[in-house]
């Protein structure tokens, strides 16, 4: 293995616990706060986890470690895509594990929450785990999509726990793999299998948060990452000052990546999917937005700019919606063949045309012929319009460019416009956590362990404060069930985590509000840089703009 | 101005200059080498530039500075694409200039090598260069494209110098810039204006290099800045493992910025333009090529990977340039109306498929519709397919999948195949330049005006030992007539600067070589991680693979 001298560099670091879980695992102690209820549905969530469902927060002080002592076998799972810092979510967990009995194991399954069905395993090792250390990525495992919440699946799992004697699993995902998490709890504890269950809040999207999850791990470094490309790029925008930059960013649910980098970079234009949904804007009324700032810039002489865009934010444009079930609809089953027998795209057209409500055409037909086809050409297995293939970026910078044109043939606008795109993703989803990243997932990984110690099931690993330096941060545990409500899903009233959508009038929204006018005309970049592992600490150490926001700082 | 926290530390950081150079201006001597001569065709050389012909190699030394005392007025230009380093080359020229004598002054000429000839200046002052100092853009003075390459600019250029009494011109620029740089130099000293031209070389595209230009400053961290994406999505990829990743990185005319991305991230696959046009390999041959190594691993149950593809590629394809010539052809002024008045995608491929010669149609076939509309659809004003707009990334891609269906269907191949495509270009050249591109452009900017102060004229300021730490880093000039030869250019022939291609029998793509066919199939992936300005030295001081190789380190 070639290693880089920064990863031999980074497994020298030694992550910072919070200051109470610094003592030392003999001086552990828990304190019990109140009783919980869920943030909404009370009564059916208690029904549902009747064994898991009112357990009190729970957080650890300096004081005697008055756990049971008796050897745990512990499984670990990574679930859902990638975020910077599980890995140090897995070492946390292993080095609390092994300094509270050197008798205990660490399982880790094998390519997500699949791993545990197929009994796909390894057994950590220092030597195995020392390679992992302070570095991105999901490889030392692996991770996989798959949902662990049929009875059936529980009750594999629960065969596998047997055989393993594993007195707890520990979960690392997001807010579905959490809910799943909490299920299994629930299953584990009515059938009184004896192992526990723990999640931690991983996801780079930032929607996994609420009063008990500060931030969810991942996001500071991925947003770190977007922001210091996004950065590079305003300062090249700023030099060449010929291009307007385009940038779309992950994040399909929700816009707190957009947002976060927005904060960071202060570009011309940020588009927040939920601001679209709330004022139920039109693609038209979007381009024109960002052709407003275009037109404006250009009166100054700056025919350049940076507009970023949410992944998602297609979807929570209304019309595009209906659009898309229109079109769904339009092919669904036997009804594809007759347009797949169509040769030429005129013919498939002139097809659609009849086909869509004239709502639905008007929007098809302002779209680039290059997404018209890829709407209907490129479909999943179940004849749906794949939506996260489309190239939002590529759309909204030529829906802007046909508002220009029509600008400049009525005489209001006359600068020069061209475009250059990017999607930042996969970029930023397995970097070198970040020092924040790295501390906090260690001692989520240490803190789960303390959980287990202590008896805990159904909890998520808490760790808050997080705004203060990590001395400071507070480590406990909340009941999963406390963050659950009912939502409706595929039909079904289906006990969920709720997700957390940007929030209109929260702080982090409201600071970017007050500034945007400001930042679509005005060159007011910022350049954030590449991730800093050494040196000062203010360059090193500090977390999101949106967590500071939030914290009141 | 909101200053990002690493924009604010870097503004603390203080260059290190040469060894040479640290004893302050009193103390720096100049020794006179051999004179010199062309690389080739020395005697045009040599009549086309009487005054700055044969000049003696400079070298500086620890020594009593003999240089003559008078004020001096510098004028810079920032000339084409960003590099990172470009501010500190200014600060390190401005540095020096105001040691040697306060009285003097350094005019900023804006938006390039027109900014010069429309005398559109600014004059530095500490706190305006104290701004830019350690940062990456040329948001400086901005950049700019214009070529001073015609008796009327060199006569406006002289007019204005005069005006400003400027009695020296800093060209910071590639090799077209340092070759018309070049020719100023031969201009001013003919018609005695007295002012003198440096040339300072820069490009990420690391294409200006030779004997004396160990690295044209930017390459190291706009590749260290390319290699940190390829390393993380390489992490995403072994870890979620279910996608081919096509990452294309800019350099379109030599392929040094690819082949360092992949001697420091190691990679699956890297094409090597230089070799296919010396191979003379069709797109079908790369095709299979990349296809050979997803099949391996698809044996070992490997379905993912990573495969860097250089920005110019595929204009380095003989089959496919010839294509493109017969397109242009095909539709060369008026011909293009007959295309254009063709309504659908059917027809015009109709009249495509008879105004192409079998062999151009037979590589028209298998290209992707996308890629297939765009060569006839974009084309630029003077009807030419744009060729920069290709995204061969996704070309590739899908040339890829044209071959694994047909071994799927040949039995040979069983895996899964699926994509996602990646463009690094504007990502990496307006980065904070990292310590080593500081440092080396600190020095070319202080060397420069030591060049001055001796009164060189046509040097281009040289550092070289580069592979050293800079205390070792030797100082000094060359006369850029040594770097010419001559070239057919537009149906004339013209003195210019030797571009540097990747050479196949160097030692950097031999190493490549010598590895690639191991990393093909397995998974030998490095994470070089985000540039760190701070912490240990092998972290972030050293500079590229492709210097140490060359340099038999």
């Amino acid at each position: 293995m070639n290693l880089s001298p920064l990863q031999k560099a980074r497994y020298e670091y030694v992550p910072k616990l919070p200051g109470m879980l610094r003592h030392g695992i003999a001086e552990i102690a828990v304190k019990k706060g109140e009783a919980t209820t869920s943030v909404a549905d009370q009564e059916k969530i208690a029904e549902l986890f009747p064994n898991t469902y009112g357990e009190p927060e729970v957080t650890f002080e300096k004081g005697q470690n008055t756990s049971v002592v008796k050897k745990q076998v512990v499984g670990v799972i990574l679930s859902g895509g990638q975020a910077p810092g599980g890995h140090n979510v897995v070492s946390g967990l292993y080095d609390a594990l092994k300094a509270t009995n050197k008798e205990n194991v660490l399982i880790g399954f094998k390519g997500g929450p699949s791993g545990l069905i197929e009994d796909n395993f390894i057994v950590f090792d220092d030597e195995y785990m020392d390679q992992y250390r302070n570095t991105g990525g999901f490889d030392i495992i692996g991770s996989g999509r798959t949902k662990l919440e049929t009875e059936e699946q529980f009750q594999i799992a629960t065969e596998v726990c047997k055989k393993h004697g594993i007195t707890a699993i520990v979960i690392i995902g997001g807010d579905d793999s959490n809910t799943n998490a909490c299920v299994l709890a629930e299953y584990m504890a009515a059938h009184k299998t004896g192992v526990q269950v723990i999640g931690c809040p991983k996801t780079i999207d930032g929607d996994l948060k609420n009063e008990d999850i500060e931030i969810s791990f991942g996001f500071d470094t991925a947003t770190k990452t977007y922001s210091e490309l996004i950065g590079n790029i305003e300062r090249d925008c700023n030099s060449a000052k010929k291009y307007w930059h385009f940038i779309k960013v992950m994040g399909r649910s929700a816009s707190h990546v957009a947002l976060e980098c927005a904060l960071e970079c202060q570009p011309n234009i940020c588009l927040i999917s939920e601001e679209v949904k709330a004022k139920k804007q039109s693609l038209s009324e979007i381009a024109d937005y960002i052709a407003d700032a275009v037109e404006k810039r250009a009166a100054n002489g700056n025919n350049f700019g940076v507009v970023v865009i949410p992944e998602g934010v297609v979807e929570f444009v209304p019309e595009f919606s209906a659009l898309i079930n229109e079109i769904n609809e339009l092919l669904a089953g036997s009804k594809a063949d007759a347009f797949n027998a169509l040769e030429s795209w005129t013919e498939k057209y002139a097809f659609i045309e009849k086909g869509l409500s004239k709502e639905a055409m008007a929007v098809f037909a302002i779209l680039p012929q290059a997404i018209q086809q890829q709407l209907f050409l490129e479909r999943d297995p179940h004849g749906n319009v794949q939506v996260s293939l489309i190239e939002s970026e590529k759309l909204f910078a030529a829906l802007v460019g046909d508002k220009l044109k029509a600008r400049k043939a009525a005489g209001t606008y006359t600068g020069k416009y061209a475009t250059q795109t990017h999607f930042f993703g996969y970029e930023g989803r397995c970097a070198f956590p970040s020092n924040f990243d790295a501390d906090y997932c260690y001692s989520l990984g240490y803190n789960a362990f303390m959980l287990i110690q202590y008896g805990f099931n159904g909890y998520l690993s808490k760790v808050s404060n997080l705004s203060r330096p990590a001395e400071e941060w507070v480590a406990g545990g909340m009941p999963i069930t406390k963050m659950m409500n009912i939502e409706r899903r595929h039909g079904e009233d289906k006990p969920v985590i709720k997700k957390a959508l940007v929030e209109l009038d929260g702080k982090p929204f409201k600071y970017f509000e007050a500034h945007r006018d400001e930042w679509a005309v005005e060159t007011s970049y910022t350049f954030p840089g590449a991730i800093q592992y050494y040196g000062p600490t203010e360059v090193c150490d500090l977390t999101t703009r949106t967590l500071a926001l939030e914290q009141g700082k």
